[in-house]
Order: C-alpha cells, then structure tokens, then sequence
C-alpha cells in the first residue's frame, strides 16, 4: 500500500509517448495544439479602411470630387488622383493612390462632391498592411489548448488543417456475474451495472470519442480473454470490478497473464483504495474498484491525468482550490479522504451520504474534498484543499 | 442605445418555452433532466454481503459446518439450518434464514468447517433491503445537469430513458462580400472568413449539435432570403456581420422584412457595441458584430445565456468572479468595457491587444474583465468582476 503522494508522484512522472494527427480545424475542439503556428499572411493583406467614409490623398483643401465606391470585398483596383475621393466602407481596400480616409460624419454631401468639415491627420483610418499579424509571426504555440477563439483565428489566417496530440483510443472492462443491464427487469441476486456508462460519459465529457465497452464474467479464462480483447483495441484500458482479494477476483491474475506490469496496487485513501496501475509498453491500465463512486474517485484523481498527459496537456490535474469548510470534521481512518462536497463563495460543505457505490451524492457536488492521512482533527473555518469538479470539461 | 445592465436585464425576463423530449441515458450527458426520478427498485434490492466471510445463524456458539457458497449474482435460494454456515462474498445475496456475516479475517477453518475467532454483533454486514435508496424515493430532481455520476446513478436504477430539456437547433448565418473561405489563396481585397466556424465550435462546446451554416452577399435581396433560410431550420439564428449603419448593411432591414421584432439594438459597451436581439413568436434572433472578438464577446455575454435559458439551466450566465487588477487602468470611453484578461490565484492582468478583430488574445485568456461604464480609474490592486469562462463546456 502506498500514500496518495507516492501515487500521485507515479503518475506525474509516468512517460507517455504522444501521438501527433493532422485534423481540419473544424474537428480540433478541445484538442492540445501540436504545432508552432507561424502566419502565412499578412493581417490585414492589403490596406484596409477602419471606418465608413471618403479615401483621399490628403491634402489642405475641402473640397473633393467622388469618383468610385469601394466596398469590403472588392478587388477592383482604383486610381485615385489629387481631389478625388472614392465612397469607401469598413473592411474595403482603400486605393493604392489614397493615404487617408476620412469618417462620413465629418463630411458634408454637396452636388459635385463632398466637403470635409473635420480633415484628419494624414494617414487617419487606414490599417496598413500586417498591422494586425505579419507573414510569418509566430501566432499560436504547441501545448495551446484549441478553444473556440483559437479556432476562428486559425480559420481567420485561411488555415485549414493543423497537427494536434491525438487523444487515446480507451477501452472499459466491466467484470462480475452479478451485474446486468438497465432496461430489463432485475433478476434475483443481480444488480444494475452503472461502471461502463458512468466512465463512458466521463470519458466523452473530457472529449474521448473512441471508446469500446467490454464484458467479462468472473472466471479466469473468460478475464484472460477480455482483458486481451481489450488491450488489442485500446491505449488505455480502464477495468471495473475483480481488483479486490475475494476468490473470484481474477483480475490481478489476469493481468500478469497478459504481461502488464504493475505500477501501483492499493492507496492509503477513502473511497478508492484497491486501485490498480500498470503498463504494457505505451500503453497504461487502471483497475478500479467495483463500487461506482469509488471508481468515479479513482478516475478523477488518476485516470484523468494520464487521459490528459496521453493528450498532450502540460497541465493535467484537474485544478486544485482552498476553500474554508463549513463544520468540524473528524478523520480518524488514518486514510486521505476524498469527500464529495459542494463548494460556494469560498466555503464547502461536506456532503452526506459518501458510501463508496452511492452516486447520486456526485451528481450535486462540485468538489473533492481532500483530507490528508495524517490529519484527524478539522475545525470549522479551516481551510482545505477542494478538487475543483467544475474545471472537467474545459 | 441602451446600457449592459438594460440588455441583461431583457436577457434574464424574456421568457422562453421548454421543449422535452426523451432520451436514452447514454445520450444525455449534458442535458438537464426534466422531470423528477423516482426510484423504480429498492437498492440493494436483496440482502446483500458487506464483507467476503461466512453467512451464518447468530448463536453463542463458534464452530460451523459449511455447507454451500454464495457469489455475487448468484440467484439460488438457500435454506442455512443453525450451526451451518454459508461461504459468501461481498456483493452476494445473504441466504433468507441468516442473518449475521463474519468476515474471514475472523474465522479460522478446519476439516469440518469454520471456526469463529471473534463473534461480531448480531446482524453485522448484511446490507438490508433498500439500506441505499428505498423504491418510490425522489431521487434526482427536474433541474438537475446530467454528468456522469447522474447518469451512472440512473443506470444503477435500471432507468434507460429520461425526459430532459432539449437544446435549440441553431442556424447561423454569415453576410459579406468580402468573404473568403479557408483553405485556398486569398483573393485580392477579400478576408478569410473565421465567424461561422467561431460559432459553430463555441456552440458544439456547449453542447449543441443541430448546427447549420447559411451565407450571404451584400444584397437585401440575398440577405431576406438568406434570413428566411435560417430561420426555417433553426430555434435560434446567429447572425454576423450586416448590422452596423454602413450603405451595405441590409441585415436590420431584412430582419424587418422578415418579421422579427427588435428586443434591443446597440449596447453602451466596448467591444460588441452594434448588437441587435430579436424575436420571432418562439424563435430568437441575434445580430452579432462581424469583428470576431466583439461577435465572441456577444457571444459569452448575451447569446449563450439564452441557449442555456432554452436548455433548462436556471443558472444561465457564465460564473463571476472577483479579481485583484495587477496594474491600474483607465476607462475614458463611458463605455463598458468586456478586457480579455487572464486570472490566477485572485489576480488579473489584462491581456494586450484588445482589438475587436483579433481573436488570438482570447486563445489564451480565461477571463472577460467588466469595466462598468461609470467606473474611470482603476487602480491596481482594486477588485474588478470578471467573467470565467473557464466555466464554459460544464
């Protein structure tokens, strides 16, 4: 058995090996940029009019002739002599001859032409050339995290496909003779199996897309082979259930049998502790504990940063916060507790009811809190470290 | 013109009709639950082992004979007569005539059968009937957001299909001459057009899936058409660009013809001023800047309020958060002022180029700083309110 430190220190320095994709942007959501991205063109590409107005070449006098219109999106090019004007729009080119353009509401409209009221500086309202972004700038840097801006700028920059760090292929095996699907009535001795959807979920909400469910009955043989089955399809295996000492539990056999080697087994902590790491070459394997909202605890704490780490973000743990705790609270299981807790304005609350297969205490709470072992005491107001749930998705 | 106070306070009392549907729970991940679950099953639905051990007949006596074995899943009915006793495990159904389990670590066993090292109290790890959750209990009420462990929890109950509150179809619709799609050379005069697939992706991380893409020339020819197109398909339509004052804006005239009636148009903030909110009998229509960080910005502030308002989320606008301004600041335009900024441990720096065309600021902040139009000197250190928006994907 080791402390919650030591296996959270073997996750952190756990090498995973990346793996890098070509993807359009538009399927890039969410996925950690594998790439420096470097302009490939100027922004704005060509001199662009800031404001609705009249494009002239500037000069002392009042008075110009309007010859043209230019609206954003024409290509067309115009010459522009002294005392000329030409009609321009937000976005448009402005012509090569011209230096400024003044804003419509300091014009005057008069039959032959228009009369400025108010001239501004020479140069006023032109956005030069690479004013925003110049060709070859760097614009983006590997490890940034592809969100909705990051995104637009990259369509913006007429960039269409991007390399990004693929995120893992996971495969969940679910084990025991005594679970059954919902939808049908429960047979005698039987209970509902809620492990395989709860992780699928978790999975997609942090944007893992292939995911294959497997099942296995509690015999060695019929373990053996799923875990192999399991192992030929993912990078990630996740097992729930068959980690604990009873007779049937085949899985730690059936790991060796499959050549995974074992990290870690068993962590000084509540609920969760006959959790199960290991490794076969690249890839990584978690047996977590049966009883649903110990697993989901396991998934939080360990699972989700090798997910993370797998998919190239430099910061993997789910983030960590201090909030003031509501009431007393007494530890005196020698064990880190991780306690399902709703947190607000700075103070958390710990939750009733943190039986280990009790989920419905989850789907209210947004925080872990975390008791170290070696506290027993805490007193109203104490601050305590919360893992943020909130900060899953993003 | 009316201020952001006023326009949030049309957002929060514009009243919207829920639509219902029923989903599969394995598609529901997201969604708020519509109704209240009752739960159909008692949990744990039989007498059920805590412990790997002996089921057994509590008696002053220590020595059993052990007469058959009890797994996890198995349905058989067993009938222990006193001083016999029943191999079981964790999970397993406690035969109907017993009703105590030892757990092994107290049992030493022999030719005949076990003997009791240390007797524990009558009854002991045997889970009674229903000790989780009783069948008819309100178990997750309407309202609730369905993650992983609320899903897991309904799997548990054998529930397969819940009502939930849908998310609304969304058109958007991009207008523009000037537009050039990514992925080939840009033409001269033209911009990469960056807004739908912004929008599209900030729509899909929050969840929705019915998207359509519409496009526009500078006609209000094309645009009435266009507007008519979109609405048809969606419960919502985003609209960007078209709706500043310029000759060539046609989308406020379209929306007009169109028979959308205006809600609000133009808000006294920087970026995002020329916003334009509207509604057709249940559908909603906004009119976003075709700047991209001031259509991102509308976005966060005024439209995902709504979506979210639409889905069934009662707590519908992005979090607020106080933060430490690192370095003073002022706000000369009377304007309020949305600063992408980047907060850690309570400090906020305000990022540079806040300019309303340049998305790749917001690609690395996670904040949206609220300068109130009134305040004019900020000095460093004081507290400002800021958007989270890493609170977004939950």
């Amino acid at each position: 058995m080791i402390s919650v430190q030591q296996a959270l220190h073997i996750i952190d320095t756990t090498k995973i090996v990346h793996h890098i994709k070509k993807v359009k942007i538009s399927k890039s959501l969410g996925f950690i940029l594998a790439e420096d991205i470097l302009a490939p063109i100027n922004m704005p590409s060509f001199r662009q009019s800031a404001m609705d107005g009249y494009a002239i070449i500037w000069s002392d006098n009042t008075d110009y002739k309007v010859t043209e219109e230019s609206k954003a999106g024409d290509a067309k090019h115009i010459t522009l002599q002294p005392l000329e004007a030409v009609r321009i729009f937000t976005g448009a080119k402005v012509p090569d001859t011209a230096d400024t353009v003044v804003m419509q509401e300091h014009v005057s409209k008069h039959a032959d032409g228009i009369r400025i009221i108010k001239m501004p500086r020479q140069g006023a309202n032109v956005r030069p050339v690479g004013e925003q972004v110049h060709a070859g700038d760097k614009v983006l840097t590997e490890g940034t995290r592809l969100n909705e801006a990051a995104i637009g700028f990259l369509a913006g920059l007429g960039i269409s496909k991007i390399a990004v760090y693929n995120t893992p292929k996971v495969s969940v095996l679910v084990t025991g003779n005594e679970l059954q699907t919902h939808g049908k009535p429960l047979k005698d001795g039987a209970i509902y199996e809620s492990n395989s959807v709860m992780l699928k979920m978790a999975l997609q909400r942090f944007g893992i897309k292939k995911i294959k469910i497997f099942k296995a009955k509690d015999t060695l043989k019929a373990t053996n082979k799923a875990i192999k089955k399991a192992l030929d399809y993912g990078d990630i295996l996740l097992i729930s259930g068959g980690i604990s000492v009873g007779d049937y539990d085949f899985v730690k056999e059936a790991l060796d049998y499959n050549h995974v080697n074992e990290l870690f087994y068993k962590i000084n902590q509540k609920p969760g502790k006959p959790l199960w790491f290991g490794k076969k070459d690249q890839q990584f394997v978690f047996a977590l504990p049966g009883n649903p909202a110990s697993a989901l605890t396991a998934f939080y704490v360990y699972v989700l940063p090798i997910l993370k780490k797998y998919s190239g973000f430099s910061d993997y743990h789910l983030p960590r916060l201090q909030a003031k705790l509501n009431s007393a609270f007494k530890n005196t299981t020698g064990k880190t507790l991780f306690l399902k807790g709703y947190c607000k304005d700075g103070n958390v609350g710990i939750l009733p009811s943190q039986q280990s297969s009790m989920l419905n205490t989850f789907a209210t709470s947004n925080v872990l809190v975390t008791i170290p072992e070696d506290v027993e005491n805490l007193e109203a107001q104490e601050h305590v470290t919360c893992i943020n749930l909130d900060g899953y998705g993003n």
